[in-house]
């Protein structure tokens, strides 16, 4: 498969400039890119390899459409360009309709003839799956899901009971949908459990990633709305609602019954504690903790910043005594002011 | 399925006023419980909605007894009330005895007539499963594992071989109970793995989160006692020991060899080092982390609070150099002291 | 199966000391062991274990050689003889080669004939499967992946299509290999998905804890080097790089594109941002994010202490202050400067 530098900009957008004839196969970065590759300058601290590549032409800013005399596609925004453009050569592999043998299918479940169950899949009663749906190999879809048309859900993926999933979902092995909420109530010594009867209710156009896990709603439904991009070994837990369009990077923890916005992005390892309202357009740092609402859109950081081991234990011994600190300066200043009327007494006296 | 008010609280407990006759089939929150629901008060900040609330009777404790007209249940405990009330509602699906066609079962493998072994299940030699045991889809249960009674495993948990486990054991996806712990030793400029030979030995009435991870132990073994309960995607080290009635949130990772009390409470993201001791009720904040033993029970935390990105930058470069300025601190504490000596000589002079 | 004393010093080296014919079975702690039992002392807060162990011999360090009378090995590198010792004792299982009869094996997949695959197991189209390797029960092999001679694959792992594994991995259960890495762009309020087009590729002599995950690269492969360990519920990010004989805790997660040094040591529940350098030789304390490179080898830290929650609270309001502290701090030392030349003035008028 390949295509002519007009081709591809005919299909996906940007202007051409230099030999729109070159043939393009695959894409590449810079440093890597041979004669019949696309590359692409997205980052500044690239640029130098501009002068070297071997890329049979690149996608490039409107800012440095001149940075290179290589056969070359201007674009608005070239990142995304970058990503259609790799989505045009690797397109994904064809799906294959039907039901493997080895998959178990309850009787009562609805499979559409477009989709593809495969081998080890399991699929519970009253479960629908709709058209040019994949359900990877082990995969387990309890009783009475319901699975949009075009849906990715790759090997050993789990769906429990009467959760809901819209369409274009792509879910990585190990994502488990619906598991039971952490919801436990101390009654004479001991934790009873709390049935957790809500659903897990995923909109259109979601993916997740490997080994994350979203818990079903204590009473009402935990809701990923559409466009959520979730990354790996993310905990969401019950009642939980993410806004439309957020993306979240990998090992984030969100506690129960927070709401966060659209177009939020949360970097890695954060965490959010429960009953939250997060506004839309937040944007949160790695490892940082959110730990009351947030009203402002805006970005939000709390990270301890690293130094040498021998560094950090000075300093970080001061951390116990911040609030002392603050008193003995309280005290200083209070004693400076002092010193000052005496000094100005005492120098007119 | 429904009761009436007074069989609920002949059943499970607490004082009805209003009418008892009143038929509830579900239970839900004060916002969207209908006439056949019945809902409940345990946080204050939601008091406004039993004004509005369409529910057909409430949970309340004794000093909100009077907080509305609506037919109610009073208790002590309303919040374990409910928890009981909604088990009451929501019983779990009744057990398919027998062995599903697909699953396979080694030779040697005990499992009792009244237990469940669903679809792709795999049981390995001289395992032994109890009575009204649910095996979930694709789960493997090792050699010569032995799982108690009215235990539940969801779809495609792991158990190594040699681990036991207690009656009542609910243990959701992708848990992975005696992997092997994370043993290496150096050895001339290459790790070499220190073989895992413990087991994890795990009591009753413990329930596991989606995802998480509970070592074998390297010589001894890791050890969950009875009643402890675990979010999702928490990391237990080899040799762990962790105390009845402890729960542990989303998330948190406890490091080899470290022992855990009794009704200590974890929050999310926390973390413990190894070969620690922690103490009964101790109470640990989300995302703290736990770098030497807890010889006292009470409330610890380690929380670094979050701000806009611009104030944090601002304030966190100073981390670095906490002990700087404590050391001017005292050097100005000084200078002030012998300053007021000098003003006093000067203005006595 | 059992050796003597003398028996284990000439196979795995150290001196013997005391009766050398004394028969050993097993390897256990100080506490524990048995007079058929072998114990070690690598850590000196066990020592005085020796005068009441009932060990039959003990590992030793040359320092700690005179510490007991027992039957003793001394080595210059215990822990390491512990390790081997406990190997010798403990051979893993024997291989049983051959393919469970349930297991979906593609027509174009090379399996060579000393492997083993287990029941419910899946290897796609033109996978390769090498020498005495065991693949576990559901374990998902996708097309084209190779996969060397004694690897051995715990149940559930899943390998994604073209990832390449050398010799010796020892993958637990959950491990997801080769998964997309988080590649999206934004473009006119949607993201958009880049293609993951990269594969994974594992060198020799790795361990990968359960459910831990490794991302495919974006356009080039994420790789890791020869002999790294890797604990439980690490998430390593498209594009990494880890180098040779690297150890990783527990729960770190490592963001896109960074590449980390050979011999680094990195702390349970860590962090490293992305298209970072670490250098080798690093030593990344628990709980710690690392926001940009680091060049020199060494300890490094980024540890808020823990204290009781009263404490914590009165110290850390502070920290949202610092700056300010710091600029009242800049201003005192102004005044004192400035009182020292009036007093100066005052007291020599």
């Amino acid at each position: 498969m390949s295509y002519t530098l007009a081709e591809i900009a005919a299909r996906l957008g940007g202007r051409v400039s230099g030999d729109g004839q070159v043939r393009i196969r695959q894409i590449s970065t810079l440093e890597r890119a041979q004669a019949d590759q696309i590359s692409f300058l997205t980052n500044r601290k690239y640029a130098a390899q501009l002068a070297t590549t071997k890329a049979g032409a690149v996608i490039l800013a409107e800012a440095d459409a001149d940075a290179t005399d290589l056969p070359r596609i201007i674009s608005a925004n070239p990142y995304a360009l970058f990503a259609r453009v790799s989505s045009l050569l690797n397109p994904l592999p064809a799906i294959q309709p039907g039901i493997h043998a080895s998959a178990v299918i309850s009787a009562t479940a609805s499979i559409d003839p477009s989709a593809s169950v495969a081998a080890m899949a399991v699929v519970g009663e009253g479960a629908v799956i709709g058209a040019h749906t994949v359900i990877g190999e082990g995969c387990c879809i309890g009783d009475n899901v319901v699975i949009g048309n075009h849906v990715r859900l790759y090997p050993r993926v789990v769906i429990y009971h009467d959760c809901v999933v819209g369409d274009n979902l792509i879910a990585h092995s190990g994502v488990v949908i619906g598991a039971d909420g952490f919801g436990i109530a101390m009654d004479e010594g001991r934790w009873i459990k709390i049935p957790q009867i809500g659903r897990v209710v995923i909109g259109n156009d979601v993916e997740i990633g490997a080994n994350t896990t979203i818990d079903r709603g204590a009473l009402d439904d935990t809701v990923i709305e559409d466009g959520v991009k979730l990354d790996n070994q993310i905990q969401i837990a019950h009642n939980v609602r993410i806004g439309a369009h957020t993306a979240i990077a990998g090992c984030v923890g969100i506690a129960g019954s927070t709401t966060i916005g659209k177009y939020c992005q949360i970097g890695g390892s954060a965490g959010i504690l429960g009953h939250l309202q997060i506004a839309d357009s937040v944007v949160i740092a790695s490892f940082t903790l959110i730990a009351k609402s947030i009203r402002e859109a805006g970005s939000y950081a709390a990270i301890y910043p690293f130094s040498k081991q021998e560094e950090w234990r000075k300093n970080a011994v001061h951390l116990r005594h911040l609030d002392e600190m603050a008193q003995r300066l309280k005290k200083m200043e209070q004693e400076i002011s002092s010193l000052k009327q005496d000094t100005l007494k005492g120098n007119t006296a």
